[in-house]
């Protein structure tokens, strides 16, 4: 730094005390307006910058917000994150982003450098939050909203769509267009309660149009385009050829979809396939994928407006935020012949 | 925070002077083995927990490190974020991640933030770099290391691939496999020394190649998906239907397969295309994209390390780091009938 002007220099030239020039840099206390104004001449004389880690200790606000992502290169984070900075920006904070690859210790690694970086607020974004994440961001004190799949389960902030609802509508969707046996594949392990909760969606379609429960074509796997391959390879192997496929990831259908044209099949001509999310590759990729909305962007902005209403003390209205879906038609389902 | 005790009560109960403590806790001057057990032991029966921003101010080291990018969500730029996050955790820094969508204004307002929050390293990644960049952040006397398609331009630290060379070998490997018409469709603005460079590089594989240059078929756009479909169309629309396209960006290149689909022309049996980056998209689109390799995970990786290197006082043997770069065929290039 070229300026070498300190807050000392600046309280001597001012002739008040340093917590004077505190008191004025950070607009703490009452100072009466004559003083104010002397200080704020000597400041603009001398250049002087307030050191902002020095500010920071002296307000105890560090104007920082803390972002917790499994993988920031997965295109569902990345819509998420793109919402939450642009709230972010428009209330002036900073972002301190943390990639945790899913794995917990790293999770918990990086709630613990949100603390010690001594962020105002969390949004959290994690596959399978568990009781020790939401303890340890708890023991802090600092507002947090949650972005996961299990988030439901327990008493914190959270936003979210209703996926048993969501599932309910693609599943009916596809009965709708002639299709009986549909498969699911879904992108997560079967004991979570977002995957209770689509699997159930999708179940009672089949019961409400009088198609019977075949638990041989409900398979588990998880969000990348590779492993949706493998398990629809998988499924064509053991010579299950559907009529549908409904896989709840985008990256994972556009893997199925792959995976069925590689074994020689027409989509959606031989098999519809939907996804879930309406990421950008959905819109990309050809056919283009029919697909679940969920306003991701919006998901994100509401998290953190969540958190900075907590910040500045106001009072939600509720706890668990849900916003709306939709089913998007593109051209990777067709009316089966 | 539940744990109250201060640097102060430490100090009084180890019978010591605070900066004496501090020294302890920062490991900073030289302190005798006999206090130093006696504070740390302290310590330990207190629970005493630094104030880490307390902290940074006694060291003077934030162990933050900024990363601005153009976009994060831009399969390009996460990839190379992905290589400078494994470096930054390797060495135990954190970051501090500023996205700018590209907009000059917001670049160096991030530059000013990353200063305020005094990161100790910078790796800039930025479409379009310019002197005002450089000069903010030369000012600050921070390390940093660019990442950038006019970075060349200026006598800063760089990390890149040999775009001309790379170029030229893919236009020889499309002429090899019997193309004559070839289009090139850049990615940025006609004018930065990247696209000059390109540009070069497929003029040179062309001449030595006795292949007259067409400037009709030579067009500028941008990185993303439907600014790749747009030009592909409007070349089509004007009744050019080359026997091969170069673009260079695998997005953009998507795009220009989207485009020529959607005229009702096969790829590759109508026209061939390759893109340029080898990103994760390239893998996942059918036909799966023939492309020219960037290590973008390596080059943020050693973007990363030269920082690291300048803030340790190490010597970096050279300014301008080059890294390999290699054709990868896949299946949008087939050889012309």
């Amino acid at each position: 730094m070229k300026n070498n002007v300190t807050i000392k220099d600046v309280a001597k030239l001012a002739g008040v005390s340093i917590s004077t020039v505190s008191r004025v840099i950070n607009d703490s206390k009452p100072v009466t307006d004559e003083v104010k104004q002397r200080v704020l001449d000597v400041i603009k004389e001398t250049g002087y910058v307030p050191n902002p880690l020095a500010r920071s200790l002296v307000t105890k606000k560090s104007k920082l917000l803390g972002v917790i992502v499994p993988e920031v290169s997965d295109s569902f984070v990345n819509e998420i994150v793109n919402g939450i900075e642009c709230v972010t920006k428009m209330y002036g904070y900073d972002i301190l982003l943390a990639n945790t690859y899913s794995e917990k210790s790293q999770e918990l690694k990086s709630i613990d450098l949100l603390k010690a970086k001594q962020v105002e607020g969390i949004v959290m974004i994690s596959w399978t939050l568990d009781e020790d994440h939401i303890k340890s961001i708890n023991n802090s004190g600092i507002p947090a909203t949650y972005i996961s799949k299990t988030a439901q389960t327990f008493d914190v902030y959270t936003v979210s769509t209703n996926n048993e609802d969501a599932t309910y509508d693609m599943t009916k969707y596809l009965i709708d267009k002639g299709h009986k046996e549909i498969a699911l594949i879904m992108t997560s392990e079967a004991d979570t309660i977002l995957e209770t909760e689509r699997r159930r969606g999708y179940e009672r379609a089949l019961t409400d149009n009088n198609i019977a429960i075949n638990p041989d074509i409900i398979r588990y796997g998880n969000t990348d385009h590779d492993n949706g391959y493998k398990v629809m390879a998988e499924l064509l192997d053991e010579g299950i050829k559907p009529d549908a496929v409904f896989v709840t990831g985008d990256e994972a259908a556009i893997g199925a979809i792959n995976a069925i044209l590689d074994k020689g099949y027409n989509v959606p001509n031989d098999i519809s396939v939907a996804g879930f999310n309406n990421t950008k590759l959905s819109k990309m990729y050809r056919p283009k994928l029919t697909t679940v909305g969920q306003p991701l962007y919006d998901m994100g902005a509401v998290a953190m407006r969540m958190v900075i209403k907590m910040i500045n003390g106001e009072t939600l209205e509720e706890k668990k935020f849900v916003l709306p879906y939709e089913i998007i038609e593109r051209e990777s389902v067709i009316e089966k012949k």
